[in-house]
């Protein structure tokens, strides 16, 4: 593989200096074209220890414009880092739309040391690259551009390099101790970077192997193809928006085309359509206030006690609210709430996203919310609000949220193999509960500011928020990560079988039923989970 | 101090029915108004342990609308958490404009906690205090309305409610062992609590001491005191909008008002005004191209290696560098970067804040990208943009950067309190010389784009920013945080003039010259620094 990166190329200094002003001019350009369009770059710099991957992060930022580039290098994730699940501090740092990010050391270093270590399994070094292909692809389909650069040097050349670096006491510093024991590791490392580059290059995200003999040459290679990288980018947001012009020219006044078989429309004021997961709920259960009250406060009392221990054990639950206007989430958390200790309990209430959200993919924004280790983070709203209202209002295409199934069911994947536990309720109520309730609501002055005219609004969709519930709850209730659908015509009964549910969710959490794996059959929990 | 506290105070519940409802009605109408009205309400509960904090944090979530409150409680910082000075996580929390936080165990606790266990000193508590005290203020003369609440109880009452919360199986776990050991230490905890309140009610941030014997009594006093508090808030934002417009009425034209003395116009097309410290300065300093060479190659390695022995001692700095547009800044903090291994080290280059950064105090995006233990960070423009160009371009009424050289001063002076040294660097070149980079600029093709309209305008202030600078120097130059003067008319002069006191900064840095205190009059570093 890596033959035709040790040919020796290499590229006279004239030559260079001519290309090099047409490549900065150029790449200029570009970088402020793409600070008005609406899609991030990200640049990797992988390979060999000697090959320049920090000289060429620093060139970038030198030949173009640094305001708008975002440079990261991690070191090995620190006490508490390792707290969150294994992408989180580099969905953290992910550049905006209209910015570049340069990454060194960053999601393939971890997996791979530890498999030249020997410290994972084959196995285990696949699913780890598994796993990164999912989150680059994430990314990409979302318009971002991922440029990944594998820096390579031959083991002589390496050599050659370091000892030349050695020699001059002025640039001696810059050859370390690892260096060299990576060095030796050469033959090593060489398969399984193959096997590496082979697994993780996809259309989106493909590597590139570049010669790194000859500085000159490798800054060019770079740079030429990071701009053909950029320009690729550009054109690609034109073109979609130009699709988006056709269809709502196409007589679709500004709400997205859905493909027939999904367009339900709106179903008509209050429409039931048959046959959905929440028209064989049986509406009509019911709690006495006394037995209410008696078992609100035994499982209350449960819940601080298993609460504690999952602290103790460092376990973390994250529980998502979803449901109709009015359907008495508020209430069921705040029951929840209660018995928690409020420092180590949090509820993220989600509303229109900020603009630095809006400028990030849309889960960006709850990966960072998510807890460290030992919390509850409880969602009043969460990421289903994209196969949900945006689905129904179209603020999201109908290729964003088709695919956003499978992109949920990876991110709660993500948190799973953390060792986190996830529960998801959509709490039910029937159309004439909803609109009693709107009607004390509108009628009390305590609770007349949580009616607006949209409420009333989104009744005439019912339908087809059912038919989008329906599609989620199919598509996303998964055996490690349900949904639990609650009967709420009566608040009593809904509260008390949300707080048993999570009650037991927290047993199954200290029993280890969460784990993707079982139990025994994983490694000690280290720095990264690969 | 808590004798008026220990009256027993109650209410009956038909009253407090009555009275509730209409508070509750109450705050919400003044939540609502808050939300378009431009600053935070911050409600800090401490007392002691049983008088209700967790309970009155949840009644205010359940009285208001929830969505627009955070609600934050502390632990211990975390391991990862000391690197930071100790309150740049409570800054990090803050909410912004038209949002409330509740804080709970939040900045008084660990003061008085490590005071009454006896690991700080009297003095060392005082100062704490003093420290906190500074911190509100900012805040406060921001905008912010602090309302700080000690729930108080005493030693019988809250020896009973712990017995009856114990008694009954339901609520025992609310009592937990360290409520009983801090019980035992009441009478010690009560002086503490005497100065702590007396050492920290200021005129905006005044304690306000509630009896808890009634749970009922305790929630209308709160309550209604929480709503006069928004209340004088709005009424002061409201003034304060007031004065705004008649000053603009008043012929200025949206340039805000500047008191004579120091509003010395524009200074006239490049004039250069007499005696201030950059008049001062030697523009004729010049190094050869071979000195420059040769220097800066010795002064980097230099620096790799003092840069790696301060990150093994967990020593951070931080560089900040303002100067004439086309000073050369980029260049100098290139040159520092390249020696700098990249994981340890990150610009941030400030540009105009985001929607979420302009909701909050101007310092709060400096705290955000504080480096934690052993990082380098270097400010490409920095917080004195409060002093500079929303000085000049009156973005800052007078008073708001007039009170800024205090702020930045405490600012500052909690990075030295805790272990960060910092080197603040102006850049100068003369008006000649701006003119001759300019118009260089404009020929080449590779840096055009770094000159704009704006740039030619600030040209025509320079008097302006001249006399600004002096008295940034003047009033923020500091022993501890220093600004250095730098003659920039020749670049490799003044790289090689940042790079030696980059260099002779880390030296100092290692040798404790930054402390605030003698490095060995210290205490062991620990989880707080108070």
């Amino acid at each position: 593989m890596f033959e035709a990166a040790e040919l020796g190329q290499r590229i006279s200094k004239k030559e260079y200096r001519e290309r090099e002003a047409q490549l900065r001019q150029s790449l200029l350009e570009a970088q402020f074209e793409l600070k008005e369009a609406g899609f991030p770059v990200l640049v990797l710099l992988n390979g060999v220890d000697g090959a320049g991957k920090g000289e060429v992060a620093n060139l970038l930022n030198e030949w173009m414009d640094a305001r708008l580039i975002v440079t990261r290098a991690y070191d090995d994730p620190t006490t508490d880092e390792v707290e969150w699940p294994y992408f989180w501090r580099f969905w953290r740092d992910l550049p905006p739309a209209g910015r570049m990010g340069i990454f060194l050391k960053a999601w393939y270093t971890e997996p791979f040391l530890r498999r030249a270590r020997g410290e994972i399994s084959h196995e285990a070094f696949s699913a780890a690259l598994s796993r990164i292909v999912a989150f680059e692809e994430t990314l990409a389909v979302d318009g971002a551009v991922l440029l990944k650069f594998w820096l390579h040097l031959g083991k002589k050349q390496q050599k050659e390099r370091f000892k030349a670096l050695e020699k001059n006491p002025r640039t001696a510093w810059q050859v370390t101790k690892e260096d060299w024991e990576h060095w030796k590791q050469y033959d090593t490392f060489v398969p399984l970077a193959e096997h590496l580059i082979m697994r993780t290059s996809t259309g989106r995200a493909p590597w590139e192997i570049v010669e790194c003999t000859d500085p000159l040459f490798r800054n060019l290679e770079i740079g030429a193809s990071l701009l053909r990288g950029i320009r690729r980018g550009l054109e690609e947001a034109e073109a979609r928006k130009k699709a988006r012009e056709l269809e709502k020219a196409d007589g679709k006044k500004g709400r997205r085309y859905l493909p027939p078989e999904l367009d339900l429309g709106t179903g008509g004021e209050g429409a039931y359509p048959v046959g959905t997961v929440l028209s064989r709920l049986d509406m009509a259960k019911k709690l006495t206030k006394e037995k209410y009250e008696h078992r609100l406060e035994l499982l209350q009392g449960e819940l601080s006690t298993l609460h504690r221990k999952a602290r103790e054990k460092k376990l973390s639950m994250i529980l998502v609210f979803e449901g109709w206007d009015a359907a008495g989430k508020g209430g069921a958390i705040r029951r929840i709430l209660r018995p928690l200790d409020a420092r180590y309990a949090q509820v993220i209430s989600v509303a229109a996203p900020t603009e630095e959200e809006r400028a990030h993919h849309y889960l960006w924004r709850f990966w960072r919310h998510l807890p460290r280790a030992g919390r509850v983070t409880i969602f009043d709203r969460s990421w289903y609000g994209r196969v949900l209202v945006e689905r129904i209002e179209g603020f999201a295409a109908p290729e964003e949220w088709m695919r956003a199934y499978a992109e949920i069911n990876h991110f709660e994947g993500e948190l799973l193999e953390h060792g986190i536990g996830i529960l998801k309720f959509w709490i039910h109520i029937t159309p004439d509960e909803q609109e009693a309730r709107f009607r004390a609501r509108a009628e009390s002055p305590l609770k007349s500011w949580k009616l607006t005219e949209e409420d009333w609004r989104n009744r005439d969709r019912w339908g087809a928020y059912e038919r989008a519930v329906n599609d989620m709850v199919e598509r996303t209730s998964t055996r490690l990560a349900p949904w639990i659908l609650v009967e709420g015509n009566d608040k009593r009964y809904a509260r008390v079988k949300v707080l048993e549910t999570v009650c037991q969710g927290f047993r199954d959490l200290l029993a280890g039923k969460f784990q993707p794996r079982p139990r025994g059959a994983k490694a000690k929990r280290t720095a990264v989970q690969v």
